[in-house]
């Protein structure tokens, strides 16, 4: 391709709204712009490295046995109302009305389209197991889209489902496709560590999420120096705190005015206490359950452990109207005491039942008591009782003894066991071989394709722009005339050019009668990994130069030996990646 | 890929709501499945057709030296308002509030938004031209759709535009389109004529269209018989009709009771007339005008002739509330006595003005009047009066003098000039070598892949399934074996199968324990070109036998030359698509 016939239009400020260098970085070297909060085009260079993903996925997924597919982006809404998950998503679903008034789901995934497809098509357990996948846009509408690609409402995903007759044709199937994103990730240079996942809204059995680790990541990861434990914030488990005892008998509970004081940092600083002292009551509706939930005051609820504990359904917090009819008083002064009576459950966290006394909501608004003992002012025990994990780990804890160590990171992908959440509701049945009816077991298996790329240039950038691990970058080779007004430097450069690629390498050519040095430094910004400089000088002496983005040592050759110097350092850059 | 490890749903019955041959054998070879009216999803066999089609529009469009891009398919409302075609699309124009209360369109194609970046990238001339594309989902809400993929509410389209400093460049830039356009139908083994079109609601000032002759189509093509004319019914101009003379002088004008009868076939019955003795009369508003347009009682208008009359604007028939308001008559009896005074516009038919005398409706509820002259009862010329082609051909009608034919067809591409009517609007100037500012002339190229791969099975089928052109077909070769139970049999299928697959053959294997009879049948439905059969009778003798999808013979040939002569059929196929 030759620079001046196309495209690509790097900039030199640093964009105001990006906020990680791999943003920023993407709109500087013209690869990508904004068209709306959280919508990009992707531009020459971009579509280049978003087509250089997709065919490494497409390779990996074809050699692991799964086939492609391509399902419609606007979906039936009535799927999603089948499956409860039109709820579950909230306001994150996008969804439109057609001109004949049936509603439609703007697909942010697919197991209810893929699972309705299976039902009609499996009849026995010959056609299984098989996996199916698309590559396809997706659309979340995000409340705060951010971070360019990486937390966009349109986004191209790599989706696949598989179907399966046991659980250990299940487990096969997951673990080809485990295999299978390891080869992926590796194959495009991104470094990346696979930590335990919970399923979540997915309402499975089993996930593994694929993390790069990356200080501008949003997701947490939580390990063991040893290695021997990883996973993301929202599965992370801990050690139970322990037993805390008291040195004499708790006084009795006392009320405390504590005007238009709700906040646990308030309340701690007003009352002189600390928030590991105090006992957080937040009340939930799920449907039409009522439902609270206890966390030290110094802990936060994890959302995917309470989702877990309600068995998957759609919880969101109460409104204040709600919470001033379950506590009598306003927000900021709910607390366990006598609750029990108004409620359908009480979740009470581990560490709050292990807390010898506390202080709490009054459930009367300006009021809050102290010397509250769990187990003698509200039960720890009975049948609407559920004592459990339901926090976030926090510095200092421990799993299995070993301290907990935290890490920040971009997922990339996640493997999910489905089991037959999916298959059950929407019917995707088989008949065994003694002609009995069961539901399939399914896996689903997602990679997002811009979190690749900006992942990529996260780990590999340095001040002057990115560094490309080969086998995603637009080109693999930069040719740059440094004199586009000598006629000899740009016949070199141009059948330099036509050599490389008539032996297939990828040559960007930069014949744009432009500077020397406005060149070399688009060339840093847009990090073709191996870059050619002709130019006046070396061509005196027969030679030209060539030089890795990522190295700064530069190499002096003759012209006769570029084509094989520069096809060697090629292959060689592959080779490192598989 | 073996048949057995994957989904290739294939059926016997024609389904029921599938009109035309290619919906019918894209369900029954397996190659799509209906989610909902006017969507489906691409199962294995179709998606390797689809992604195939797509390589090949890929391969040459980068030819003609246009550059890939991906635009979100979510797109900001704001911009369809600024052009004005969020009201010319009307309700096919897909939209959904996000949850911060914007309006995004669902892109039906992407004139906005490429003209909107392009604005924001392009200062000078040396910038021009660049052709950008992308393959990407488009979604129009058809009002009712039909024919399977033909006319689907969700589709993938390559939309391409090119942006120009003048109209040479831009006339360069279409014909590089043009000519790509006919390379990738020839590839793709569809025969096509192309036609002169309107540039309809795209607003430009030239268009030609690409279609596929089939009795099926939805498209009618005009052409003479010499070849010397092709346009589409849109576009296809007849000569006028001559001027009917009277042989005396035309009575008065007389009112005539026509109770309840308003319809022209019920006029005609009633007064023992024709309907090319009659006036159609019709209201219509465009915004705030009220127009009346006059077409003889068997003319019917042609909207795009009527929008390019009106200069682009949105036109839509009148409610009866309106006509009521503008003709003092109930609907059916409108007519162009004294209507001028009421309207802002009357634009009349060349063949109404030549008509001598005529009847229409009386402008009072129940009443016709006949014996209406034309520039004696209402005007053919003034300020507010345009006399002009507004009418679709019909048969018998004339082109320079050689009679119109017509022809059913798939329109599967249009290349348009758009001229500056975008880039003005829309912001897309550049500065010529001089400083001037001008708006970019504009280019954009459509082509429906799912109509490409449907027109190649209206084309090429037999009453037992469909005869792939090899460029498109999901696979190049299939191997049956006739007898799976013979261990012989499925150890030569599999050694072929593996032989031509190393010599990147694309071969699906037919290895599923059915009888020879379902997999012959199979074989012929999903039409494959080139069919392997491994048999047991055939092996006895050390050989196998080969057979065209297209022909009926059979070729017994020994299984030592088998890859060689296989390859040579491949390559034959292939060099008759070129």
């Amino acid at each position: 391709m030759i620079w001046s016939n196309y495209l690509i239009p790097t900039v030199k400020e640093i964009p105001a709204d990006a906020e990680v260098p791999s943003h920023q970085l993407m709109i500087r070297a013209g690869l990508i712009r904004k068209l709306a909060s959280g919508t990009y085009t992707y531009m020459t260079l971009g579509c280049r490295t978003v087509l250089k993903v997709i065919a490494i996925i497409r390779e990996e997924m074809n050699a692991a046995g799964a086939q492609e597919i391509i399902m419609p982006i606007a979906q039936p809404f009535e799927l999603w109302q089948q499956t409860g998950r039109s709820e579950d998503y909230g306001e994150t679903l996008g969804r439109f009305k057609d001109r004949h008034g049936r509603w439609n789901v703007l697909a942010p995934t697919a197991e209810e389209v893929v699972t309705n497809l299976a039902a009609g098509e499996i009849k026995s357990y010959k056609q299984l197991p098989f996996n199916l996948y698309q590559i396809n846009t997706k659309y979340r509408d995000e409340f705060r889209p951010r971070f360019g690609v990486i937390r966009s409402r349109e986004f191209i995903m790599k989706d696949a489902y598989s179907f399966h007759a046991t659980p250990e044709s299940l487990q096969e199937g997951y673990q080809a496709m485990y295999d299978a994103y390891c080869r992926i990730f590796n194959r495009c240079g991104v470094e990346y560590i696979i930590v335990q996942a919970e399923s979540g809204q997915m309402g499975g059995s089993g996930s593994h999420q694929f993390t790069v680790p990356c200080e501008t990541g949003e997701d947490l990861i939580v390990y063991t120096e040893d290695g021997s434990y990883a996973a993301n914030l929202q599965k992370a488990a801990a050690d139970p705190l322990p037993k805390q005892a008291l040195s004499s008998q708790a006084p009795p509970p006392q009320d405390v005015h504590t005007p238009n004081i709700g906040s646990i940092d308030a309340v701690c600083s007003f009352l002189k206490t600390k928030p590991q002292e105090m006992i957080k009551t937040l009340i939930y509706s799920a449907g039409d359950e009522m439902i609270t939930v206890l966390v030290r005051g110094d802990h936060e609820v994890n959302q995917e452990k309470l989702t877990q504990t309600m068995e998957g359904k759609y919880i969101e917090l109460a409104d204040e109207t709600t919470i001033r009819n379950v506590t009598g008083a306003a927000t900021g002064f709910a607390g366990p005491v006598g609750i029990i009576e108004k409620i359908d459950k009480l979740l009470i966290d581990h560490a709050v039942a292990n807390m010898a006394v506390g202080i709490t909501g009054a459930n009367k608004t300006d009021y809050h008591t102290r010397n509250i003992v769990p187990g003698r002012d509200f039960p720890l025990t009975g049948r609407k009782v559920v004592v459990t994990d339901l926090r976030n780990v926090v510095e200092g804890d421990t799993y299995n003894g070993k301290k907990l160590l935290f890490r920040h990171g971009i997922e990339v992908g996640q493997v999910f066991k489905l089991g037959a959440k999916y298959s059950n509701t929407l019917g995707a049945r088989f008949l065994d071989e003694d002609g009995q009816e069961h539901p399939c077991l399914m896996g689903c298996y997602g990679i997002g394709i811009a979190r690749i790329i900006a992942s990529a240039i996260e780990l590999h950038h340095d001040d002057d722009g990115i560094i490309w691990p080969i086998s995603i970058a637009p080109f693999e080779v930069l040719i740059m005339s440094a004199n586009q007004d000598d006629p000899e430097v740009t016949r070199v450069a141009e059948q330099l050019y036509r050599q490389l690629g008539s032996n297939n390498i990828e040559v960007l050519l930069d014949n744009r009668p432009e500077r020397a040095g406005v060149k070399f430094k688009d060339a840093d910004l847009i990090g073709i990994p191996v870059r050619v400089t002709v130019g006046r000088r070396g061509l005196a002496e027969g030679k030209i130069e060539i030089k890795l983005r990522r190295e700064s040592d530069r190499q002096t050759i003759p012209i006769a030996d570029a084509p094989q110097r520069i096809e060697a350092m090629v292959r060689q850059l592959y080779a490192e990646l598989s």
